[in-house]
């Protein structure tokens, strides 16, 4: 896939602005570029200057100016392709920055595909698969969490340590295929009991990197919130009032499938994303026929339930309702919050008569319970508190490793099962082919992750999702 | 108004790409950048590299990672601002960008106001404010026409030449104010012949620039074509075709005043605005009722006049009009081109008759007539080369100075009329203390196109109007 061709793009987010970059890289990079960067003193020459450093320049071509610019310099293999590159950094007209990346065709340059910076970085050796999937996934972030993980990732994150146990794996089945060669002796070159202890450590880690996966896509994409209740409980008023808190970071997501909408807030570096269905606040007369399988459904995509009843209910009402979510959502890995909503409506001392839990038979205080006004946003701060203190626990460290990547997912996830085996092989004193075997599969699906193994097919992929410029 | 503040802003376009720059600049950028830029070595220290290099690094605020970075760094007074400066080169994802700034807010830098980088590059002397207005044009600039002008004033333009009279006509004055002095004794320490013949001077530089104005409105804002003619001949189908003419890039833009509707297309360079009025397009019911009255305000606000006529009409109906929208166009500053449309509805031997002109009182080879079918894109082509060719024979040559901004519009225009009472006070030998204010005025007014002479209020409004960053 590596080609000799030089290629350019615009780095910088499409659009107008003060200034635009325009990335060249390529073994050609200094030819071309010197065909169209002049500069004031006719003796400074592009390629005789030092790399990393940063000069002023004009861009002209057959004559004509076309902007006043910094160039950039960085010489391979230290650059971020690790070819040799140059950074133009333009006035941030379209015209441009268009008329630029023209001109470097004309002399020789070609427009790079998206992502293709990156292929090069990672077919370079600058960065492996995984952290340059990564490097797409910190230009998406939009949380500081979702952030984290991401930056975590390129910066090396959980790859190191697969690299790491790969290359023991690969000691060992170099000395299993040397028993091959022996086989009719009978001979152990490789330690089984130490061969167990690093496959177990390959177990517990890629058990942890799947375990993981859950996390990984909750910080990325969002905290799946579900508002549930009864017709009237003040779903959409309690949408509404957390849409417009005043902090956060409203957007809207359309659904990938069925008419259900997202709205996500960004609250103190965290992605709240709560899920409603379109009917639910457009034609809320749809919503009896609709019924309990449309609340079904969302709690069953939900990692934070917010199930709302009315404070006016009664007690025994309220208990059964209880009674009957906590069911739903027993055993599954979901955080309930129970709203008991329009506590405005209420007198204090009707309040204070509910608030006493002893009444209830189906809520305690292990319960999650807020007393809430979506109206008079009442206890509005406390339910984003609480909310914010369930995903925060369930955040891990600074330094640990988190994969959010679907494709990491699948592929740690056959190397588990391959693992699985290597250790019931182990156990059972599977003869040498046959484990080989077995660990060959650990070492492909590990490799698939890092990029050590990997098909055009799959770099393609991967890459084709990048922005151009990246 | 320059202050001791440092300044920091996003300056690529806004939105998501493979990078972004923030750039700080102030007398404090080294040591605000230095609390949050962190290097590999520890022993690397930002204020000790050398300016005008690019180098990898972190930035790091209260022990979290924001990015992995590319600083640049640069050094008063030899700077875009003249200050100290330096861009950092993230990430491209809006998350990073915003905490970038957030952070060097919290470490001591202030946001920067819409245009400041470029203020402070005037108020250090830089650029003078023409130059600095340039800038912002050139930022906006859609087409290579509009392209050419920003830059040719950005780079010096007709400042240079107004600053050099200008110091010409300093020394006169004082001069003329030493005579003053003298007043008693009748000397003459300025020659007139020598005043007389560089007021002439700058007489015909502010003529040619004030005549460029209603050019370079013309370049920068595309040129303006209407598309005229009696109900059903063909307009709409005409603009359609045009608009979507294979290599036009089309924009529309929301008339300011009225309804009107102007699509701009993009042809070799050149913008054509395609004046059009709303109604003509979606209720041709109106038309009739709108009547002439709307087709004698497009062909006002036209430079190119685009007069339809059907072809079917018969030689004595086509005259008529053609004399009719010939007198209407006469003595104004406006080209013609008639269009007998629909050519695909005659004969070929229909056609080759109506191509006699000698049938025609009114019209003749003199004239830009071209035979066309707005349906089946007969000769559209050769509608398009007419309409460049007026253009560009419009078109001023590479270093021809134009001036596009109103601002300095009005003040050559002040310029102008002072000048004009210079001349005459010459002329009629009029006292040096009259002679001194003439003359003052017109060098208040020069300086005021260049910057020497300003306010803070003209400051704040020239640049309010960039974009933050810049």
């Amino acid at each position: 896939m590596l080609n000799d061709s030089t290629i350019c793009a615009i780095a910088t987010p499409p659009g107008t602005g003060a200034i635009s970059i325009i990335r060249i890289s390529g073994k050609d990079t200094y030819r071309i570029c010197s065909r169209i960067i002049k500069f004031r003193s006719k003796k400074k020459k592009l390629v005789s200057l030092r790399p990393y450093t940063v000069h002023f320049a004009s861009v002209v071509h057959e004559g004509r100016m076309i902007d006043e610019v910094l160039v950039s310099l960085f010489k391979a293999p230290h650059s971020y392709t690790g070819e040799d590159v140059i950074e133009i950094s333009c006035h941030g007209a379209q015209y441009i920055q268009q008329e630029i990346i023209r001109i470097l065709i004309d002399v020789g340059a070609r427009p790079a595909k998206p992502g293709e910076f990156t292929l090069r970085a990672y077919l370079n050796g600058k960065l492996d698969l995984s952290q340059a999937e990564a490097v797409a996934d910190l230009i998406s972030s939009t949380s500081a969490a979702a952030h984290r993980v991401a930056l975590n990732q390129m910066r090396g994150g959980f790859s190191g340590e697969i690299a790491k146990l790969r290359t023991q794996l690969l000691d060992f089945i170099s000395l299993i295929e040397l028993e091959l060669d022996f086989s009719e002796e009978d001979v152990e070159f490789a330690d089984r009991k130490k061969l167990m202890q690093l496959v177990k450590n390959i177990q517990e880690l890629i058990k942890n990197l799947v375990e993981s996966f859950n996390l990984g896509n909750v910080l990325r994409n969002g905290v799946p919130v579900a508002i549930t209740g009864k017709t009237n409980v003040g779903k959409s008023t309690l949408l509404n009032t957390l849409l417009h808190e005043e902090k956060a970071i409203v957007s809207e997501i359309a659904g990938t499938t069925r008419d259900i909408i997202e709205d996500v807030i960004n609250i103190e570096g965290f992605s709240l994303r709560l899920i409603d269905t379109a009917g639910l606040r457009k034609a809320s007369g749809k919503i009896e026929s609709l019924g309990i399988e449309k609340t079904f459904q969302k709690i069953d995509q939900a990692y934070i339930v917010l199930y709302m009843i009315d404070a006016m209910y009664g007690p025994a009402e309220i208990d059964r309702l209880a009674s009957k979510i906590k069911k739903r959502i027993k055993g599954k890995d979901k955080k309930l919050i129970i709203i008991l909503n329009k506590t405005d409506k209420l007198s204090d001392s009707q309040l204070s008569k509910l608030k006493d839990l002893s009444q209830f038979k189906n809520i305690d205080t292990s319960d999650e319970l807020i007393f809430l006004s979506a109206q008079t946003h009442e206890n509005i701060d406390l339910l984003i508190k609480t909310m914010l203190d369930i995903v925060r626990s369930r955040i891990p460290g600074e330094h640990d490793v988190i994969v959010t990547n679907a494709r990491h997912y699948e592929a740690l996830r056959n190397a588990e099962s391959a693992v699985d085996r290597v250790v019931k092989g182990l156990r059972s004193n599977l003869s040498s082919d046959l484990l080989a075997q077995d660990i060959s599969e650990v070492l492909h699906r590990l490799g698939e992750v890092t990029g050590e193994v990997t098909t055009d097919e799959i770099l393609g992929n991967i890459f084709s999702k990048f922005c151009i410029g990246k």
